[in-house]
């Protein structure tokens, strides 16, 4: 498809499928408004001329088709370039009827409309310069963030935020690259323009901005797909009963609000705005040919795989001792991710003996999983344990795989250049490698793309967006 | 519930629920205004005043908590009482993510907006005058309407059809009611202000009219629930073959529409903008042990229910002769319902000689269900069945169980004043009978209503309409 031909005007349902009170329909495009007036009128079926209203808008009236009244809506009119897309656009309020939305759909295609492709509205407002290619990613991330972090990376990376930041460390680039540009255009007299350890310094302050932008990922990636963590465990040691508890938990937050509920993902839970995602936890469910020791290779790779990994065991059966060697043999597998004790079953006898005994532990979490008791505060440790191993929101955080894989890219070429000012190479080297760097950070926002990435990016949209 | 009191303010998801490109969040009543003004500001943050602005009109900004901004926000404004419940109402369209739409929805009510009732604000809307008691359940209705006569009936009774309909006969009824009573003031005197048999002609009139109303209902519930279809036959006539492929056929259409796919119901299907429904098609689905004869109860009971019968069968194993006697074994379990004749696996054998054995039964439709053969046709015959046997939508048709229930209340009312018209009773009595013919006329407009009847209609409405 080639994006740069917008002569036409696209329609979808821009709400959710499904039965509900409205629906909204969205026109966008040079004939927007004049296909909308074409089949609208006010309720006794009087002509009402869309044109001769203002922006943003709003009018009762029907759509309909002849003498066929489809339903009685409510029309939002948006005059380009003041717009979503910054074309003309229209939005239809209708009954929140699938019969009804099919209906007027297919007559808004009957006169001249054509259906749009997914992401096509944010696309259009893309190329029309409302947002860059960045921002159009924050759109879609916005939509699906289901945690208060993931919510505000988002929503920072929509308003430009991350934007901002690439944009002039492309701008500082342009400027180095401008230099050395000049030295070549006067190679032949041998100047220097540029003071090559003022560039070293400057291309230096890039790099490592660039670097820590590449490190956010590991935390940004958390944010965006859930704190991982393991449960592990033997096999009695109650391990599907404390998943469940969390989980069903989370699930009743959630239906607290009535009209709210939404579909929860099984192993996935936020608490407390931070999302976390239980590893493999089917495995963890079926599993019951587990064998004794908790040095199984499979708990191991959850581990590996964990930022956080939970020992459960029943505290009735291991004593201090065997916890301790039990302990050392985790540590060595535990990489990255924090290990946190969780003595279960502390319902089925007195516990006051016992609680002396695992003292030394300092952090141990009690609970019983079955009485749910303990539970309130395992979960304040694991979102503590979230906040002690990372991040200040308000620093710029990537989460998008695109924008890493091109923030590696520019990285690379920046070494080069640095690698290339150590050896004092000529400046059409150095002129190529800058080159390079500024054409992966302008892939970010959008200021360099390709039919293919902007297909690619936008058809994980919805349809509608 | 007191449904008089609508002092405070309710908010509550519009659009269904789900993640989608956006969605709508309704907030009604005297502070909907103040309480968005609240938390809404302009992009850059800078206070917006929205009691400011005119009605009808729509202001691009954020929604945010202190300084954590939760979403950028088209807000629409509609001032009291120009609005859909005749109050303040603000209508909140954001990104079509279940987490956004939960923190708006908080936001408000942290702010003194309470959760929304089922259908509270239609209800609002029927307490202000904005529509009365049918119409608010037409609305539900239209939501619900999957064919376009359904849609079509729905659509007339919310813009008040129906309504006229009934007001008018009420009007009627209670002129001839202040006539009688004008007698009853004079009754010492033996005076009668109306010709007795001018009464009679106006009373006569109408009751045809209520009675027309309530044989229509018949056709209005086929019309709602669809046309009710029994297929029977022998356990090896391609029943369950049939039905998926006439249903699958449905689903293909449904879904050639991209972003217009629903849940089907599986046993539902419309053709032509026609609903058809197939009677305890499970059961036809499941039972193989339906023995030899069509003479099963089973069967007899599905013809009973249905107002299409469709009898299929292998044609290559029934004869002409033998079909004869089946049709006359099934005759008399017909009722309201007709017949049609279906021979199945036409692509078994060569048909031409089957063809000219079967040319007496007139109507006999020829199929292979398996190779989609002479689906169309059949398909084609059904609603031509439907044309036939029923109705002109433009007519009145009485869809609801509730308001075909008052009218069979007026209508023995009605029917009562006659009797004492013709035996010449007194006035008092008259007027006792006209009374209640008025009230249950009432109704159905909700002139008369009570708050368990406003609790049980509202309440099959879904939240946020």
């Amino acid at each position: 498809m080639n994006h740069a031909l917008n002569n036409d005007t696209i329609v979808a349902l821009a709400t959710p499928q499904g039965v509900g009170a409205i629906g909204v329909i969205r026109l966008s495009g040079p004939k927007a408004i004049d296909i909308c007036n074409a089949v609208f009128g006010t309720k006794s079926l009087k002509k009402k001329d869309l044109n001769a209203v203002q922006s943003h808008t709003i009018h009762f009236g029907v759509i309909h088709d002849q003498d066929i009244i489809i339903d009685e809506v409510l029309v939002s009119l948006f005059k380009g370039p003041n717009s979503y897309t910054g074309e003309h656009t229209v939005e239809i309020s209708c009954h929140g009827s699938p019969y009804i939305q099919q209906q007027i759909i297919q007559l808004f295609i009957k006169n001249g409309a054509r259906l749009a492709n997914q992401g096509e509205f944010t696309l259009r407002a893309f190329l029309n310069g409302k947002l860059d290619l960045s921002q159009a990613e924050a759109v879609a991330d916005l939509i699906a963030s289901n945690s208060a972090t993931s919510h505000q990376i988002a929503m920072q990376q929509m308003r430009g935020g991350f934007s901002s930041k690439i944009k002039l460390l492309r701008q500082n680039l342009i400027d180095f690259a401008s230099l050395i540009e000049l030295e070549l255009d006067f190679s032949e007299e041998d100047v220097e323009f540029a003071d090559r350890s003022d560039l070293k310094n400057l291309v230096t302050s890039i790099q490592r901005i660039v670097q820590r932008l590449i490190d956010s990922f590991e935390v940004g990636n958390v944010i965006k797909n859930g704190i991982p963590v393991a449960i592990v465990g033997k096999p009695n040691a109650g391990k599907s009963t404390l998943l469940n508890t969390l989980l069903e938990e989370d699930k009743a937050i959630v239906s607290d609000i009535p009209g709210t509920t939404r579909d929860v993902i099984e192993d996935e839970m936020t608490i407390d705005g931070v999302l976390f995602r239980f590893i493999d936890t089917a495995g963890i469910r079926e599993t019951t040919d587990i064998i004794e020791s908790i040095g199984v290779e499979k708990a191991y790779e959850q581990i590996k795989l964990s930022s956080i990994a939970i020992y459960l065991f029943d505290v009735h059966e291991i004593t201090p001792n065997e916890l301790k060697l039990i302990v050392a043999e985790i540590e060595p597998h535990l990489h990255n991710s924090q290990l946190v004790l969780v003595a279960n079953k502390i319902d089925k006898e007195d516990m006051e003996y016992t609680y002396r005994e695992f003292a030394e532990f300092k952090d141990m979490m009690f609970i019983s999983a079955k009485e749910q008791t303990g539970i309130d505060e395992l979960k304040k440790h694991l979102v503590k344990l979230f906040d002690n191993s990372t991040v200040n929101v308000t620093e710029t955080i990537v989460t998008n795989a695109r924008h890493v894989e091109a923030l590696r890219h520019t990285n690379s070429a920046l070494i080069k250049v640095l690698e290339g000012l150590n050896q004092n190479v000529t400046g059409d080297f150095l002129a190529m490698d800058i080159r390079q760097a500024l054409h992966h950070l302008g892939t970010i926002t959008g200021e360099i793309s390709s039919d293919d990435l902007l297909g690619n990016i936008f058809s994980r949209f919805c349809i509608g967006k």
